[in-house]
């Protein structure tokens, strides 16, 4: 990276302001080129950042961050302003632990106003900061940089109906790509190809092109003096549209790639008293060859993958995303009434196959979790039986849904949390530890967990003769191997041993819930080699769970470990403790759980060791445990005590 | 009622096509006699269903509802809806427990296409409906009947984007009345008065008026023609507008008030290959002159109070809303950082004294809960001190923004929920029990418990000293008497004592979450006429809990009761449950709550005794546990037991 000119001098934005055309242009290509170089290697958004790099030099040079607000929506696109936010050396440690965030991170930068990962948000977050300031008597100015795709999202929609309303100069940059994440849904999408193909675009375009670049020091007044003319003659730049008719002025569609026609228009509406919409053409994947042909597939880029710990069969090595993709289409032939949802997720949940095989019965809805939890039911009142993927964190913004709609009237949905547990790379806002602790308990859910293409296809198959509320979590992770044990069908409310040692004299079982199994299974190993026999049982259930049988089995141990991928308090676990103490079951059980905070970025192999979930920790939690006082009483009280 | 001649006869909606437009009009009359006459005595929504009267026996006219599905958003506009689908008789048990619900019931009737209580929510449920039974190849049609206050919302706009996407004749009836449940608020509203007041409004309904009903029979088939006449014709009637950008035809505005005139209208949209937008202007509270007067004001209709229990002094008897909005005023008085946000409840959740006092802090930002959350992120940033009111069940809509956009930036927000725990009248989709569940585990919240006007403003002062994520949860009900002990500052983590005695003998507490305080009050009473003293502690903290010192308060006990106002299984109770097991702590713990399912409509007083939380149930409880072996074992081992 030494070669790099400009770049890493740049400790400032205020410093791009003394840069020529010709810098800029250098300068561009050396962050696509650093860009390039650190995601092929840490993995991250490729296609999405190299979009924005001229349209986040044109911002910043025309705007003055921090004391301006920029917010990013869902933070995919950061890179760019990272680099020229003074962050150039700590973007080599992009994703890595410890290291730079993915995502805007306000104990990063000041530069960096909210934290964000979820789509959809930027609009109501820039508002509150702009409103916020106004009532501190601050000129700070707000943009919210949101993409087509994040608009679709219900949120951004009440924000701009809410922003029309308040009139204040907000600034929304419309970052079209015409492609969110995988390609763009809705009506919205096409409105938006019409708005750019119409005749009035050409027209407008050159339009502004002559108005803002022929006579560049007189561009802010003749667009100003545009503004104080007639609605006729407005139309011709500030055309009705939808933007419009929510009280927004509206200026584009406008090259995204050329920086110096952004900053003339950003110039323009600096200073408006009322709320702009500019709508900016990108090309996702800009300067990549094959990220431009394919940006679905260079969203989320990984790193090259690490050397695989053992050797496993074809069947075992597929993820248990594959692992759902297939079982479903297996399902779906033989029950024509299974129809497959997705928010705009079709390939990262497993869905391609389906949508290709199934198109009729296959709906991608966009960025829009709750619309569609509830477009499921709708469609479940019908005698379908819908399955809906939603990454595990997203599904936090259905909760609602899930309740009223789904589970209320109780309708046979089924909800499948792909991402669930521990999520590597991204941080904070992806992890999808919540979902245990947010479903568990809505009246009526049956809520499984599979670990192997055979336990993910009884699920299935349960789902669908069910009449009520249905939701199934996995991780990111691979199957667990098809053992034989796991391949039992699944008995209501009851989990499977995976080890079973009726003879052994420690009397320790694990109890796994999800992905952990296998460091379940490590745990074990390691505690034979310390010549402690202990038996695992993998969950399956997180509800119904058939307690008095749990009790049974737990009853028949000295201590009894759970394990389960997803947070410690609110989890499972914890509900379980609370049964045995409620029923007087002084049994000898301890619950892990991820703990009580956020976790930042990090492999799923690190954040598994931080949380003290891994084989090792595990074993050495026990051999603790088992040198305890607790565990001596409880041996001699399992063989007395009349309690039980 | 018997003086009605028409009402009483219909058992199904078909029979109302024989009738002619003077029988319309006299079952109009006897419609709106019928729900002021029970309105009045049951409570319930009265301006809302008196401004749909027309307009739903005109869609039941036009369309073969249960084959033809007809969704009500909210569904509080639904009484002339059951009235005229065979629910004559049971209408006079409106709102009453194990009556007829003031909501669509699926379980009531297949008329009743989904369970609703929660906005929005109506566009998705009927596109699923339709797409459903065209998957089936039905020839079902689907409507949906959507207010403008509830379009605000954005899972609405989400649905309305994927509809206009998918081009399936989906029927939305945009009943425009001008008023969500406050002052409709967003641009979304201002374009619509736009959209009525300009010249072509005039223009475009004399049109149709000729149209459709000069010519009877012809109607259809002019209206009809015009579809097929180029763009510049289709204009006069269908407009370009947000509707039309999204992919609808739009037709209006039409009076909803004629019934002659929305048929003709419905008629011509049934058969369309696309999705339209009918909009369809009434008056909210037409015919009942105080309510067309303030439709706010009798949106949600109380029935004649019931007699006062016992009396209170003046302060000690107004409601926690109240108490809320009062000590709110009074904190932003002395602290200038503070502003409130409501989505579209300003005088449901006590802050109309706010917006009049304080009208630039002061924020309704529509039905928008993701919205008025994220907003609310953005003002705390620039150093405002947000204080976000919304009800305990409609916080569910925004679990996903709490924890994105307050808790993992750890912003100082606050939220407040308002009709947290049992709720009377309105049934499921009402009631405030998932908010502990869903809210005590997020990383950092502090979750206060309030049930005084000196609690609440203590929890108001720690709230805008607290740097972090924060959330304040009261019922509907009364504040509690204001007794010396509960004006004892807040303690981080701590409750305190209502009642204490270090010398009674059986060591009973009682803890007390929420508004049970005087259940728990009840309870003690009535143990003390059977010669059993217990001590009382109110909660106050939901989180965090200073859990030693709870150890050691309960460890003085040998029976602890305790009692939330929210869900048994995922509430405090069992938390601590868990954390006393996790712990060793052998104490005598027992945890009430609400049970593992959805409540129907009853009165609060109804519910708690369902539930086993009114002071009878709970003292029988604890008399049933005193009589148990286990109490006899513990009080043995407080005395002896070596573990504690």
């Amino acid at each position: 990276m030494s070669e790099f000119s400009i770049l890493p001098g740049l400790k400032d934005p205020a410093a791009l302001k003394n840069l020529t055309s010709e810098e800029l242009e250098i300068l561009s290509g050396e962050i696509r080129e650093y860009i390039i170089e650190t995601v092929n290697k840490n993995g991250g958004h490729m296609a999405s950042n190299l979009g924005v790099v001229e349209l986040t030099i044109a911002l910043h040079r025309s705007f003055n961050s921090p004391f301006d607000k920029i917010v990013w929506d869902v933070g995919h696109q950061c890179y760019t302003h990272k680099l020229l936010t003074g962050r150039y050396r700590e973007f080599k440690t992009l994703r890595q632990t410890g290291g730079m965030s993915g995502f805007p991170k306000r104990e990063e930068s000041v530069h960096d106003i909210m934290d964000t990962g979820h789509a959809s948000t930027s609009v109501s977050a820039a508002l509150g900061v702009l409103v916020g300031e106004h009532l501190s008597n601050s000129k700070s100015r707000a943009i919210a940089v949101i993409g087509d795709g994040s608009l679709t999202g219900g949120q951004a929609l009440e924000a701009l109906n809410y922003a029309g309303h308040l009139r204040k100069n907000l600034i929304i940059i419309l970052n079209d790509n015409n492609m969110s994440i995988g390609t763009n849904v809705g009506a919205m999408s096409s409105y938006m190809s019409r708005l750019t193909s119409t005749e009035y675009y050409l027209h407008m375009r050159n339009f502004i092109d002559r108005a803002v670049s022929i006579i560049p020091f007189f561009g802010k007044s003749i667009l100003k003096s545009i503004y104080r003319l007639k609605r006729g003659a407005k139309g011709i730049i500030f055309k009705e549209n939808l933007f419009t008719d929510l009280g927004f002025k509206y200026i584009g569609p406008i090259n995204g790639h050329n920086i110096e026609r952004m900053e003339k228009v950003f110039e323009t509406v600096k200073d408006l008293r009322e709320p702009v919409v500019i709508h900016v053409q990108t090309k996702k994947g800009k300067g990549l060859t094959v990220a431009e042909d394919d940006p679905s597939g260079f969203h989320g880029v990984s790193p090259v993958p690490e050397k695989k710990e053992k050797d496993s069969s074809a069947s075992d090595n597929i993820k248990l995303t594959d692992a759902y993709g297939i079982a479903l289409v297996e399902a779906a032939e033989k029950d024509k009434a299974i129809v497959a949802i997705t928010a705009a997720m079709t390939k990262g949940t497993g869905l391609h196959e389906f949508s290709i095989k199934y198109p009729d019965r296959f709906f991608d809805v966009g960025i829009t979790e709750p619309h569609a939890v509830t477009y499921s039911a709708g469609l479940a009142i019908t005698g379908k039986k819908p399955f809906v993927s939603i990454y595990s964190t997203f599904m936090q913004r259905a909760v609602d849904q899930v309740i009223h709609d789904i589970a209320i009237p109780s309708l046979p949905v089924t909800i499948v949390m792909d991402r669930a547990g521990l999520v590597p790379g991204d941080g904070e806002t992806h992890q999808g530890l919540y979902d245990i602790s947010l479903f568990k308990n809505v009246p009526g859910m049956t809520f499984l967990s599979p670990v192997t293409l055979s336990e993910m296809k009884y699920a299935i198959d349960l789902a669908r003769e069910t009449k009520g509320p249905f939701m199934i979590r996995y991780s990111k992770e691979q199957c667990f191997p098809e053992v034989d044990s796991l391949k039992q069908p699944f008995v209501t409310g009851r989990g499977v041993f995976l080890r079973e040692n009726h003879d052994a004299k420690e009397k320790i079982l694990i109890i796994s819930l999800g992905s952990l199994l296998s460091e379940a299974e490590k745990c074990a190993d390691l505690l034979i080699e310390r010549e402690i026999y202990a038996d695992i049982y993998n969950m399956r259930y997180i509800a119904p769970v058939d307690i008095d049988y749990l009790f049974e089995i737990v009853g028949n141990y000295n201590l009894t470990v759970f394990v389960e991928d997803g947070v410690k308090t609110g989890g499972l676990g914890e509900q379980l403790a609370a049964k045995m103490f409620e029923n007087d079951k002084h049994f000898h059980f301890r619950y892990f759980g991820t703990p009580d905070k956020f976790l930042g970025q990090a492999t799923r192999k690190e954040l598994i060791v931080q949380c003290g979930l891994d084989g090792e920790s595990l074993m050495k939690r026990i051999i603790e445990i088992k040198r305890s006082y607790r565990f001596k009483e409880v041996v001699k009280q399992v063989r007395n005590d009349s309690w039980r």
